[in-house]
């Protein structure tokens, strides 16, 4: 079985590619022809709705699968739509596995001892029906969140450990408000140091073959200075960083990221890369319905900008 | 229109039941009629795991609804099962609130900016379906997870105000790990007072008729001495006081969390009333399928015990 990390870092490599895909869709920013086919189907419905989150998904899966190497589908736009988007999601992670692409839930779950222990039966374990197993999101790797400490991350290393998953844990989120808690100042650093040092011990069994460990943390990339000193605190640990493209992340801030050989990050673009059909750098190229492939132009405009960073 | 914390501070009034049902239901402790019966129609299935957690909530839900003023569906236990699960979730929220009980949906959902308002328009809002606006789950309250702060929240704090909502943000929770962020000292006081103080002003502007605030906070029972000082600090919120029962919360830190009335709490017991039946205290008065009756019988008996501790 090889891990997920172990497949995150050779899907990078052989891509030449350290870029992740953001998959939030809203309605409103989806093709009207793909909106307008789902209502005539459906009615405006969240089933309407869960289709057209599907069907434009699949899209830009199929646009992005050969130059990316991961996807990050942010379960709320899903979740909002009650079963029908949670089935989406479902398909949608389903659909991106089947292209070869390792997938990111972000999820952001955290909860105590036997909860945390379903969520992780059900997004990366095995949920148990009497007597049989059975995988139901199955993501790659799901993001969580690490207020409540250690015995609520417990559950999720020991199926990472059995199913070959992995997890990326807030550390440093890319809002502005992240200083509300994150930057609180505590006799060893800010929390996010503390956070930081936890994700280190939670990580430290699960290094793969390719030197970085399954538990990975997330760094927003808006934060240089405060990344620096993560970086320093997680030699080993593979960041994901959000806040490139739409969140106006600068270059410096993914460099802070990255670790002594110049590696280990993935930077997640969503809105900049899933709706490029519509940015006017790209409607002279692209038709609204050749979404897919504005976002494929997108990916690899980031990846030339992406590789004059980490070179 | 009546907000959801008037309503459930005035229920608690009239039943004189300071106390909500967790609704964590588990197929290997649900009655195994009902999960046979599950299996039968469906096969080893997500729908028939599903069905048997409607089932059993529907009856818990039957048998407490004239004696506590809530119940706490715990929304990991369904999305392990995925959509269906998800299905079942959301029909326990829409059975429980056509029974007059009010319901808290432990989500503890945290995400930044505008997929912070997508979890918001799914839980407490409404989401917009080509100009169709629809609620979806629609809690009375939901959990939410501070670690990402203001910009994080504040779309839920709209959406509590537009639709008479509410929200318990986790302030100190009742695991033992609890200790390794929320416990950090800081130079104003651990890092849960810190949260305290936002979750003071998150709330501010949001006092009910009956003086508490629409924000209140989540503070584990099993630290008096924390719970003391977050209570300090929250003069006026309303405490979701989970680690009675199972977690082992003595009486001292459920009176720790009392405000200056006596009151301004609401205590979680989930496994010690919706297992009731199983518990050797109760079986020899009800069989397996009086499973809501020795739920309402274990209700009865919380209130006894909550009684003289907040009298």
């Amino acid at each position: 079985m090889t891990s997920s990390i172990d497949k995150l870092v050779g899907r990078i490599a052989e891509l030449n590619n350290p870029s992740v895909v953001g998959i939030d869709p809203r309605l409103a920013q989806i093709p009207a022809q793909i909106v307008d086919a789902a209502f005539a189907r459906h009615g405006k419905t969240a089933a309407a709705a869960a289709e057209a989150f599907f069907i434009f998904g699949r899209g830009i899966i199929d646009g992005v699968c050969d130059v990316v190497p991961a996807v990050k589908p942010q379960i709320a736009f899903f979740e909002q739509y009650g079963a029908e988007g949670i089935a989406a999601y479902r398909q949608t992670v389903a659909y991106a596995k089947g292209k070869g692409l390792v997938v990111i839930g972000d999820v952001k779950r955290g909860d105590i001892a036997s909860t945390a222990a379903a969520y992780s039966d059900g997004h990366i374990g095995r949920v148990d029906i009497g007597g049989e197993r059975h995988a139901v999101f199955d993501e790659d790797f799901i993001t969580l969140n690490p207020y409540l400490g250690s015995d609520a991350i417990e559950p999720f290393i020991a199926d990472c450990e059995r199913y070959g998953k992995g997890l990326f844990v807030l550390v440093k989120t890319s809002n502005a408000s992240s200083r509300d808690v994150q930057d609180l100042t505590t006799p060893n650093g800010a929390v996010y140091e503390e956070v930081a040092r936890l994700v280190h011990r939670w990580g430290e069994k699960a290094i793969g073959k390719r030197g970085y460990s399954s538990v990975g943390a997330v760094v927003g990339a808006n934060f240089p200075e405060q990344a620096r000193r993560i970086r320093e605190l997680l030699p080993d640990a593979f960041f994901l960083v959000p806040g490139y493209g739409a969140q106006g992340a600068l270059p410096e801030g993914v460099a802070a990221c990255l670790d002594r050989h110049g590696r280990g990050v993935v930077v997640n673009n969503s809105r900049g890369i899933i709706f490029a059909y519509a940015d006017k750098k790209y409607t002279n190229d692209f038709s609204e319905m050749e979404f897919g492939a504005a976002a494929r132009r997108a990916c690899l405009d980031m990846k030339a900008e992406l590789n004059r960073i980490t070179k």
